[in-house]
């Protein structure tokens, strides 16, 4: 029998590279399709990774039944991956303008060719995509043009919410309007597929456009130069900062990557007309403190972003001073807390006021708290629940949280889970494999076989490498030595390298001759340092 | 002139690693004190770093001036580098009963001598000390038998809080009393050296008689087993989790070194007393799930700490289970998040409810906040504030309050700094090297020699050792390679040792004999590599 499946592939159990797939069929003969293609940006653990995305594999070697990628909105942890994924399968590319306008942007950069893959849809067009009807369905969030969807099967129908919240003034853009979703009342909802990131957050997440009034207000109080950080891809709190500088009679300077690449994009589809122009970095130096804002990148923390190169006095044009003010207009990632801490002590050092979402309200959530959950939860009246896009927290808090307002089935999966979903129930059929490529430098790699493990672990205990020239079997002439990451002296002062040398000699005299010499070097090598150092270095012995 | 100096080489312009001194005298001839010699726990970019203390080179080149060390308390960040700095002075210590127990134990862990080294003071005692006169008054904070310090020189009066609270309801030990601070009222201070910590935090810290009236209520709610975590140092908050135990006839399993030799510890000077005996964790399996409550070390996600092993199922006693409740009665140290995130996320996949203080009243700081600030501004009424134990933001934040509340000059200093402190003003008079030292395995090392930066290095780009045989300045054999945490294959399917021994032979085949071959050798390796993989990885060279 046929049957209507969901499998995430990534973003369930984690916040982050989002990759979901739908199918129907039956058996082996399933044809799918994938919502969103995301990464996820480096953590503790994984040095020298850039990035970190779903492994496609279970989808990739069964490439002709992907009928296409519908894209909900722009962030990262959505089309991310799309240059390292999509080359594979150069499927259909369902998506809104604004996506489709960042996404060739990235494709281009990768020198990818999509001609003809992009097909773009309007708010409440239907996507025909085997056998799915797709309607897509415009809610809010914070960038523009995130689209819900309205999945039909044959079989089942489905919600899968995307990422949203109920935001009645969005600055940009129609506000949440529920109609939308009663539109379908007829339909009976057989599972909602549900954002989780703020399920253990009571209340509501709030608007856009109070924030743009506070800012408006503490943007009035101040009296020196201004720098505001937020995510670029906002680009409603782009426009609210406009605005709110305008109205204080402030010139705004965009000022990073990120901002530009935003708010070109925005531009070309018509998104920021009737804004004042934004000042160009190299002129930010003739504007009086008291009539500029920076608006910048950076508000993680970001090392090379505008406002730590600010902080570090290393930006070419933009300076900051006493009596300057720095505004967090946004949350804190978690991962980047030292970074950010770390900025804040740059500035508050030089006597610049910070004002975060602890000091002043500066900032809102994109992500539905409770009470919008338990809102969507009685528009949509589904049978089953399935939430996805959190850590496993997050699902958990979303699927008490809608057992406990009407909604009698709920399943926490994780990321491989294949589950099948009728009209009567949702349930999990089986488990594929899973995983994640990372990027390394230019080279994506599976996870498995990722050198990374192998350098995080020699970051801890550092590297010996002897090289040995063996002539008929013997020892020719001194091992050469190189320690790489190691201390120079033991606590008595006496070389490490001096430890090795005479681990060396011990072996290499020593009366017994069996045994493998490469083992036999390293096992007393290891020994003797740890004896000395207390640490197990890595030992390489090179034989010629 | 002989004047007042006050220089904090650890812990102003950061949170940790304590180590403040004070000096009387003229010229060279300046004698010192120290007060408090603390370590800082690890941090990403310092991998194999296990811990970090202030660099005492200042106080340790005139090591027959240090008349002493007093130590205001027990926390890590006060005394955890004793073992390792203390050995070289060998002067007098300076503290109470339960400090000084704590300390031998450290001591005795690496067999250090410190015979009639150790002297014992009570709260109110008076210590003489070369030209000081100092006297311990104890204050409330989250460990018993904190001291703040009165230090009166021949020329300047001065009170340096250490941690503290204003806790009228500490469970152990007396309550905060204002008239110990008050009984000096005929003394002006000159400098209140003062615990920024929370002086960003409005209102109050709250007391621990609060938290265990809330822990009471949480317990007697929760009907599975209860795993609560906490610092275990804090031996009033391990009283108050006994007691609410009792109250709803749960027996309380200890789990982790940390909490037995805390227990030990606070047994051995008679805080204990009148507790129930804990429970063997050996036995924690014989007792009913709704009868137990497991204490235990780990709240901030440490990945051996007793917690983490649970949440593994590695513990070799202690098992948690669906049904089950985890209350982390304790905050967030900021660089930790990830770790308790990930522990979260352990138990909510086993379906086990977690408590944190987002949810509950589950803990309160031991640092003052702005309205206990305030207070002791209030109380002390100093002519100058000098802001230590916070980072920038911290300070400032301090300095700030105090000026809005009266105190007329405040002084923000980062360590280093030598504040020359009159009945007149504070002023700094000078700057001093300052720096850390690192503990990597069991050497201590300057943190300017630290092979943590090399090995950091290498853990992003990874290392390539090429090991080649000269005969008669001639290559004789093909070259060695070893390659450590690059990725096998590049995008193409090529291996990465195909291209370095390319490389290779493109040096050693070219008609160019002049310069350095070694150099010849990295600079072609690296390039290729970076033109494949677009990293630089090191690269190594042996001549034989």
């Amino acid at each position: 029998m046929k049957n209507t499946y969901f499998l995430p592939l990534g973003g369930t159990g984690e916040i982050g590279m989002n990759l979901n797939l739908y199918g129907y069929g039956e058996g082996k003969d399933i044809e799918w399709f994938m919502v969103d293609c995301g990464v996820t940006f480096s953590q503790a653990g994984l040095p020298g990774i850039d990035l970190q995305m779903p492994d496609p594999t279970f989808i990739a070697s069964q490439k002709e039944k992907l009928m296409g990628i519908i894209l909900t909105h722009a962030h990262e942890d959505h089309i991310g991956a799309m240059p390292f994924i999509w080359p594979f399968f150069k499927c259909p590319i369902y998506t809104t303008e604004f996506t489709a306008a960042l996404l060739m942007e990235k494709f281009d950069e990768y020198n990818i060719d999509y001609t003809n893959k992009i097909i773009i849809h309007n708010d409440g067009e239907i996507i025909n995509i085997g056998n799915f009807q797709v309607k897509a369905i415009g809610l809010t969030h914070s960038i523009p043009e995130m689209n819900a969807l309205l999945i039909k099967s044959p079989s089942a129908n489905i919600f899968h919410t995307g990422d949203w919240k109920i935001d009645k003034d969005p600055i940009i853009g129609d506000g949440f309007n529920k109609e939308k979703l009663l539109d379908f009342e007829d339909i009976e909802i057989d599972a909602l597929v549900c954002d989780s990131t703020n399920a253990m957050t009571p209340g509501i997440s709030g608007s856009e456009l109070s924030v743009k009034n506070s800012l408006e207000e503490i943007i009035g109080k101040i009296e020196g130069r201004i720098f505001l950080s937020t995510f670029a891809s906002n680009v409603a709190r782009l426009c609210s900062v406009a605005e709110a500088a305008a109205k204080h009679d402030r010139h705004v300077v965009l000022s990073g990557r990120g901002m530009h690449r935003i708010v070109n994009a925005a531009k070309s589809v018509g998104l920021l007309g009737g804004l004042p122009d934004f000042v160009d970095e190299e002129n930010a130096g003739y504007l009086p403190a008291e009539k500029t804002l920076i608006l910048c990148t950076g508000s993680q923390g970001e090392y090379r972003a505008a406002l730590s190169k600010i902080a570090r006095d290393e930006h070419q044009h933009i300076v900051a001073e006493k009596g300057d003010t720095v505004i967090f207009s946004s949350k804190i990632i978690p991962g980047n807390e030292a970074g950010i801490i770390n900025l804040q002590n740059q500035f508050a050092k030089k006597d610049i006021k910070i004002i975060t979402g602890k000091d002043e309200f500066v900032h809102v959530s994109g992500h539905p708290c409770q009470d919008e959950l338990i809102e969507m939860y009685n528009l949509i009246q589904p049978k089953s629940i399935i939430p996805v896009h959190g850590e496993f927290r997050h699902l958990v808090a979303n699927a008490n949280l809608a057992k406990n307002n009407g909604i009698k089935n709920s399943l926490v999966i994780e990321n491989g889970t294949v589950v099948k979903i009728s009209n009567k129930d949702v349930s999990i059929h089986h488990q594929v494999e899973s995983g994640r490529l990372y990027k390394d430098g230019k080279i994506i790699i599976y996870d498995y076989e990722s050198p990374s493990n192998e350098r995080s672990k020699i970051s801890f205990t550092g590297l010996i490498v002897i090289s040995i020239v063996l002539q008929n079997n013997k020892i020719k002439s001194k091992p050469k030595i190189k320690m790489i990451g190691l201390p120079e002296f033991d606590e008595e002062g006496i070389k490490l390298s001096d430890w090795v040398n005479q681990a060396l000699d011990n072996v290499i005299s020593s009366k017994n001759k069996s045994g493998n010499l490469e083992s036999k070097i390293k096992n007393a090598v290891i020994r003797q340092i740890r004896e000395v150092w207390g640490k197990k270095p890595k030992v390489e012995v090179i034989f010629h």
